[in-house]
C-alpha cells in the first residue's frame, strides 16, 4: 500500500476525509459503519472523498488488505485482443518472478468503467495498477485524480512526466512499414487503421506519412487511408473490401495483425494473389501471424519486454521511495518481414 | 458475502478461529494486528483457520470488503486460450447487466497456483469465483475445503452434486465429429488431442470411440490417437507433423480449433489437399475458425449461453438464499460444417 504520495504528509485521517467531504466526523463515521443512517448524496461525498484521498479506515482493515497486497491490477481495453491477451501473460510472467499475481479487469474503452474498475482496485488494497487507458486524449489530467492509495503506471501509453509508463513507439513502427513497401517497389500505398479514435492508429498514420514525406513522395498522393470499424479479422475484411471499390493500391499496411488477416481474405476473394498482386504488411507480430497460411509481415511490439519492463516500473513505484522519480521507457518495434510482402 | 454456508451457524467469531487453529484468542488477535509478535508457524496455523472458517475481523473491515462485493473472481487455465478469453467475454456481457465487474488470473495449470488465487480472491471479499479446475481428477473433495466466505462455482467442468457448475458435454463432441466425418465417408480417422492429463480432451476421445463402436467399427483399428503437447497451433502442427510419419488418415479430428489450424499448416506443407486429400475438424468454434483461409469446420461450444448461466449460477450461489441447492447444467455442443470437411 502507500505510494510514494505518501512520503509528503504521512497517514490520512478520518477528519481529513470530513474535511475534504465538507461534513462532520460524526457523518464519516456513520456512513463507514451505520451506512443505511446517511443519506445518499451525503454517503456519496463521503465515500468520493475516501476514494480521493485513499482514506483506510483503521489497522485491521489495513491487515486485511495486506492479504491483496501482491495483487496487481491490470485495466485493458479489450480481452478480445490478442495484443493485450499477449502482453497480459508477459506481465503476468513477470510479475510471477517477485511473488505477485495479476488481475485482469477490462474498461472496453468506456471511461466511466475504467474509472469505477480503479475505485474497485484501490478498494481491495491490490498494491498498484496497470492501466492501458481508454483514450486517445493526450491530456492524462483526469489520471492525477487517481486514488492517492492506488500507484498506476500507464501501459502502452506515454502519459509525460506525471506518470511511469512503458510504450512502445507508435510512430516509429508506421515508418518501418512504408519503408519497407516502399524498398519492396510499391509506390500506391493504402493503410487500413483500426478505430480512428484509438491513439496508437492515429500514431502509426503520422509515422507512415512522415516515411512518405521523408523518401519525397505526397502522403495525400501515395497513400489511401481508411479506418475499420473494430480490431477483428471481420472488421479488417469489410474495410479492405472497401478499399477494392477504389483506386487499388499495391501495398497495405495495416494497423494490426487481425486487421491484415481480413485484408487478406478480402484480396484472395476478389481474386489477387498475396504478395504478386498486393503486398501486406500487419502490426504486432501476435502468435497467429506467423501461422497464417501466408506468413504475414508485421512490425513486432516487444511484448516480453513490455511485460518486464512494466513489472519493474510497477514494483519501484508501489515501494513507497520518497525518491522515486516517475519514468517513462519508449521501446523501439521492429520489423519482421515475411512472405505477405515477399520475404 | 456469506454463502449458503452461513445459514446453518452465523458468524465466525475470533473464539472459533483460535479453536479451529488450536491456539489462544490472544494469539489469534496478535496475529491480525501484531503480525511480527507471533512465530511464523503459529501465524501460519491462525491464517490458514481465517481463511477456512472465511473470518472476517470486525464491522469495518466488512463494509471496506464491501466496496468489492460486486467483483466477481474469474480463474482460468491459460490466459491465451482463445476459448477461455471468449467464455470470460461472454461473462463480463451477462454479469454487467446485473452491475458487476470481472477480475481474471489464470492458474497455469497449477493447483496450488490455483489454491493462492482462490485465497487471495476471499481475503478480497469478492462476491465469488468462477473456476475452471487446473486438474482432470474427478475427485472434486479438495473444492469442498474452500474458504467458506468465497462462494465459487465451477466452470466448464462438472464436479457433481458438491458444488454449482455449467460445462458443455464433451462426449457428445467427441461423438458428434467423428459422426460427421464418417457421414463423409471417411473411416481412416486421427484425433490429434491436446495435453491428455486435461479432462475435457479425454472426455471427447471417449466419445469418439463410443461413436465408431455405435457405428459397428473397431475404435482400435479406425482411429489413431495423438496428443499434442500444448493448445496452439504449433502444437498441432508438430503432432499433425509426427501422424504423416504414419499411416495417413483421411479424416482428422482435434482437440480445438488451434490444433486444427495447426493440422492444417502441416498437411498442406505435405502437399496434401484439405479438404479433398484429408478432411479436418476443429474444436470450439472461436471467431477465427470462420475466417481461416479454408473455413473450418468445429464444434461449437454455446459459448454466450455458458456465460449467462454460469453469471446466473453465481448470483444464486452468492446471494445467501437458505434454501440454495447446486445446479449443474451440462450444455450440449453443436456441429458446424464449413469446407474443411467438405462443408
Amino acid at each position: 500500500m502507500g505510494g510514494h504520495d505518501d512520503s509528503d504528509g504521512g497517514v490520512v485521517r478520518l477528519r481529513d476525509v470530513a474535511a475534504y467531504a465538507g461534513v462532520s466526523s460524526g457523518t464519516v463515521s456513520n456512513t463507514i459503519n451505520h451506512p443505511d443512517r446517511v443519506r445518499p448524496h451525503t454517503r456519496k461525498l463521503v465515500n468520493d472523498a475516501i476514494t480521493a484521498l485513499g482514506y483506510v479506515p483503521n489497522q485491521q482493515a489495513r491487515m486485511l488488505m495486506g492479504v491483496t497486497s501482491e495483487v496487481i491490477g491490470l485495466v485493458v481495453l479489450d480481452v478480445e485482443s490478442p495484443f493485450y491477451m499477449e502482453t497480459a501473460h508477459a506481465i503476468e510472467r513477470a510479475v510471477r518472478r517477485s511473488g505477485q499475481v495479476v488481475m485482469l479487469s477490462t474498461s472496453e474503452g468506456d471511461l466511466e468503467r475504467e474509472a469505477a474498475l480503479l475505485r474497485v482496485l484501490a478498494a481491495q488494497g491490490v498494491r498498484g495498477a496497470m492501466l492501458a487507458p481508454s483514450t486517445a486524449d493526450i491530456d492524462t489530467s483526469r489520471y492525477r485524480a487517481l486514488p492517492r492509495a492506488l500507484p498506476v503506471i500507464l501501459l502502452d501509453f506515454d502519459g509525460g512526466p506525471t506518470h511511469c509508463s512503458v510504450s512502445v513507439d507508435n510512430y516509429e513502427g508506421g515508418r518501418l512499414a512504408v519503408r519497407h513497401l516502399l524498398d519492396r517497389g510499391h509506390t500506391d500505398l493504402a493503410y487500413i487503421s483500426g478505430p480512428a479514435h484509438i491513439r496508437q492508429f492515429a500514431d502509426r498514420a503520422k509515422g507512415a506519412r512522415a516515411e512518405l514525406r521523408a523518401q519525397g513522395r505526397d502522403p495525400d498522393r501515395h497513400l489511401i487511408e481508411v479506418s475499420s470499424p473494430g480490431i477483428g479479422i471481420r472488421d479488417g475484411q469489410a474495410a479492405a473490401e472497401r478499399l477494392l471499390e477504389g483506386r487499388r493500391p499495391t501495398g497495405v499496411l495495416c494497423g494490426n495483425d487481425m486487421i491484415a488477416f481480413g485484408a487478406y481474405r478480402a484480396f484472395v476473394a476478389a481474386g489477387l494473389r498475396v504478395p504478386e498482386d498486393v503486398a501486406i504488411i500487419g502490426y504486432d507480430d501476435i502468435d497467429v501471424a506467423k501461422d497464417w497460411i501466408v506468413p504475414m509481415s508485421t512490425i513486432r511490439q516487444p511484448i516480453d519486454e513490455l511485460g518486464t519492463i512494466a513489472a519493474r516500473l510497477m514494483i519501484d513505484h508501489s515501494s513507497g521511495d520518497p525518491d522515486h522519480v516517475h519514468e517513462q521507457v519508449v521501446l523501439r518495434p521492429e520489423l519482421v518481414a515475411r512472405r505477405s510482402t515477399g520475404g
